[in-house]
């Protein structure tokens, strides 16, 4: 169960508007590597966490301040379109080439569906997706993808840094890089742990039964001959790489039987 | 350019049909973390790559070998729904709880849409989606991406294993989970190399920017108790974690401006 | 079945082109609310219904009018496409923030795809799709969502109208703004009927079987103190609301089993 | 921000599994109308709205609420997928139809993808999209949208209620279904207040702009007679509905001009 | 505009219920090939078409007979639907693996969302989307999409003949294959047509600019020797087909310029 | 199984960076119509292919082919993307019209998610989905398909050209131009055989099953009078098109029986 307070986690207000900002941060509110994906992952991790209740408690810490990001973001957005020219009329638009830029390239749903606030899509206007989420069960696969949500969702928000001058706004952004950080770093400490535990191959109990002699094979499939260079450095579970100039088509040519013909496949 | 062989990279045969592994299969096929996430993520990365031809080349080399994947996986699925029950009578059903099963489990799309041959969906029939895919640009997140995708796809695969005793289908697994393997293993040597120069937070080159208190501090939104331990512990970039136990809400209560009267905010 | 005029309903002819305005109304096209929603829902609704003919017919009436709407809008765009500037030079961009703000804006598609008429997207380019429709079999609820659907509809047409000065447009508008208001009216006069008889909760028959114990408490989740103005007041159903200042959670820990091992869940 | 306990708000335990009932509740969690629909337009409004604390605050704590309703369900989820049979044999399923419907039935990914625990889907596996939600920035149409969700809703749960007869997952459902009696009845009473202040036409002050002579018109588009019995009858404003029996065209036969040639628009 | 009459243009009525049916039309109806497609497809070419009125008609008439196409696919579907067994107990299938069958293969949310009638998706839970369309301004191309439309639903529609030996659906499906013969041919003929007026490549003016060299050389990417066969064929331009047995890579390496700095694309 | 080589197909070097062209492009990347979109319906129907082995590697040598053409424009739109201006201050663009056009109209993920990098989109941000494909079984329904698949391709490509004046993007163009020629003409012949030995009605086999009645008849369902032209005119199977003025409602009004109480379907 959660509750609720009115205050934000940290500063989201920038100086000014800026409506093509606006856009830019529905990145980070909705995009693939945004915030709902980062709250919507780790809270469904945490939820089907049956093991150990540290990770289990950090998926849900994490989740939970997540939901604040989303937050602060979503409020930053409607800030920043305040004013938004949205009713600008050609003369004006005809003397500036500014407002001409922001007419052409802040996003039209923003006026005409949110009423200048905040929406739950990209900068396109493609709406978030439950798609953009992992929860697989295990959590070795699955503290690598956090790691990966928070990487990607940085570099995001290094891109945005430099788009801006506005100090109100690159002050929430090193908030985020830091938090962001943080998140690499514990998600890679767990990470850790749980290789050890495990084994670094996902998942750690099938060395088995997978065929061996493909295990450690670079295999080239170009004449690129960069892949060559990984030939005999050491793997992370200490086996060398070998090198394969020209892999085999070992599996001969298919077969398949004709379809029922009330299935109609006409095929020559 | 690409040039292609009739023969499969693998055997890619089943000893018997199996309607209901087809549709199994169709996750390793077009579901989130399937080949054709891998296949479409490294050929993008690859050819978005302008750097060390190491890379670009290993991307390349990876991404071509999943085309032969999803034509490996294609092929099962098509031999897997020989023979399938479409046209099934009730009366043969009512007496064959295992022909139920399968009228009631397979993919109907299967028949109706493509003849019995494989869809690009995962088993509930969503279409596959370039939303899957990764390409940012920057390699160290992407490396880290990528290994997330063997790891998921081999731990679907590993699941998918013991829903089977069919020796063929095994034969192909046991082989995809080889190279899931050899994928993993080498993309984390390319990770860790790109971290060695980069840094082990992405990206490597905002650290002088980020707000430094709040970097290393696991932040206790929760009445659990797992995180804190994590408390004192080394982080990957050698500093340690710090707990807050009561993390404050610093940013203040948001005061957006009403909007424009003639976007019709009516809001009490 | 159905029939058709060339005539349209109204009149959909602007005075001049504007492909920004173009793009806007792709929102009243193909939208979350555009006419689309409005039409198949409606006709949904209309073939889903089993009960008494005057609602069947009236979701009919109205769901067929939609259909005369969505060829209105789509007429009013491909005018309003007349001659943009999509092979505008350089040279012309330059001399003239108006083109400017016009090459930026407008949708690139609308002329490699759709040659310079309509798409059934909204103006972001989001294909218009069968998820934003609503047909339930309960015509309590549905009735609602028409009300919604007819709301949300309107306040975007109204947003549109001060987007613009073109007198053709606004005649179009004006006639747009009159028939949602009627919609509007209607379906609010069907759903009182309907909950007259049903009751006003959806679905009135569910009453004996719900915990009695949590059907008026205002349960108070933040810091904030508005919800508590509501305490007190009569609910539509005759019962007072009563408030709750600390919400329990009355679930206690949950407690799932660790899955079969074959599904590889690590968990620490 | 948010702060998490670890109990949940009600108990979400089922006396014994059940793979089938646990795709069902899928619909619940992330169907259109589920709860993730219900948090995600409830927050976004909230953090949307500018205007009475009084609706921001209620907005704002029943999207805290229904959090709390996605952590149940997906608990509840994750209970009902214990032991499901996905590693059944052929000899067992031809013994037993009524393993032949679970494993006919029951949602592949939930063992592929997400180890026995919950997606972000619906039953039929379509990832939950933010295109459900509605945050508009006009609160009585938004409001309304609310009721609608909270009447889908409740109607779902009413129907799943007959779907088990397992004793813990219908004390959940009890409990839900007072919660949607609650918020249904809170979301109307909003909605009341804001239309006595705004006009119960949304938005309120386009009445001026309309055109008049189609505003409470029953269009007859259909050999129907259904819609002609509202004839008469006063609307929600004071005013009486009147009946075309045949509307008119008024609009023209469009006539838009060949595109430009290099679009190639070849039309006979 | 359109007129309604509540008579279908066909019968639709099966002589007796079949969930499992009902949910394989919603391939029909709102399948990437179904009666949608179609429906809107044709009606927004007809709208889009600013040419010989004759093809206009022949689309708009087309498109407004397929809005009774889906009408009566969504009544099949109810009727499939009626006395469904949704709530059927445990005993009941343990004692009847056609029960078991239709429990386990029936579409969950035709109760759950539809209330046991049909729902604006594919046999598999996909809302039908706008991107199946295809309006493009150009006749010759779509007229070609028209017949592939027509094909392709004609197929789907052969398959589901098989399915079922139901006199009511079968009746309804001769009556559906009919229609799809004269579409196919309709839309034949208007494609020759304007084939002979603007050329069999689509488009037809392009012919001075494309590179004249590559237009008729069949290019052998594989080991496969089966596109030879073409060679010295006369195509339907009246050229003859070449065979070119390795095609050169003639574009050479690429070399992208590294991004800008602030981009942070690590890449080696 | 197939091999890469790091040389392009041909020639994919705009003369100077476009980001407005680069934007375009995506369509051809990842639109409806795109080159992935040739690619993997080809791959798959080629995969899916039981029959002749003459179309069975026509099939594969074009969709390996068209891996090379997403390989193009990736590296066309990266070339294109160069310079950027994502960093362009507010003073520069107050002073240049042209650059306020490219930041109005670029698109921003491009630098956000990509670094300067193709995405798998199209222009409006749309990710390619799987659902854009076709794959049937059925080798005249997915030949006829093939034959749009290049035609729309080659309009969208036709409309590119003249949206820049760049040799370097020309050159490429016309080389595409080209190859879509080569692919409408064999896929053309291929029909063309393939209808000799089926018929050209889709699928072939089912002529003496559907109702005669209704399979050469033009029926009027609007006031227009184009589709009365085609009365009398030989269909491409020999007959002749007749043509029905007012077709009838032949199938009565549908009385489907009211749902089982526990769905709540109250209906008036």
């Amino acid at each position: 169960m959660f509750k609720h307070t009115r205050k934000l986690q940290y500063n989201a207000k920038p100086d000014r508007p800026d409506p093509l900002m606006a856009r830019r941060f529905q990145e980070s509110l909705g995009g693939q590597w945004g915030e709902m994906t980062g709250m919507m992952s780790y809270l469904a991790q945490g939820w089907a966490s049956t093991g150990d209740e540290k990770y289990k408690d950090l998926l849900l810490d994490t989740g939970t301040e997540e939901i604040a990001h989303v937050e602060m973001i979503s409020t930053m957005i409607a800030y920043l379109l305040e004013d938004a020219p949205m009713y600008a009329k050609e003369e004006a638009i005809k003397k500036d080439p500014a407002l001409a830029a922001v007419v052409g390239g802040m996003d039209p749903e923003a006026a005409i569906v949110h009423g200048m606030t905040a929406g739950l899509t990209n900068p396109n206007g493609a709406a978030w997706t439950g798609a953009y989420t992992t929860s697989s069960g295990n959590l070795v696969a699955d503290m690598r993808f956090n790691v990966v949500r928070e990487s990607e969702a940085r570099l995001q928000v290094s891109r945005l840094y430099y788009m801006t001058e506005d100090e109100g706004v690159r002050d929430m952004l090193k908030f985020l890089l830091a938090r962001e950080t943080q998140h690499q770093l514990q998600f890679m400490k767990a990470q850790e742990e749980l290789e050890e535990k495990y084994g670094v191959i996902v998942p750690g109990d099938m060395k088995e039964i997978e065929h061996e002699k493909y295990t450690h094979v670079l295999m080239n499939f170009s004449d690129g001959e960069g892949s060559k260079e990984f030939e005999g450095q050491v793997a992370k579970d200490g086996q060398k790489f070998t090198y394969q100039e020209n892999p085999l088509a070992e599996g001969g040519i298919p077969k398949v039987k004709p379809a029922d013909k009330h299935l109609h496949n006409h095929q020559g």
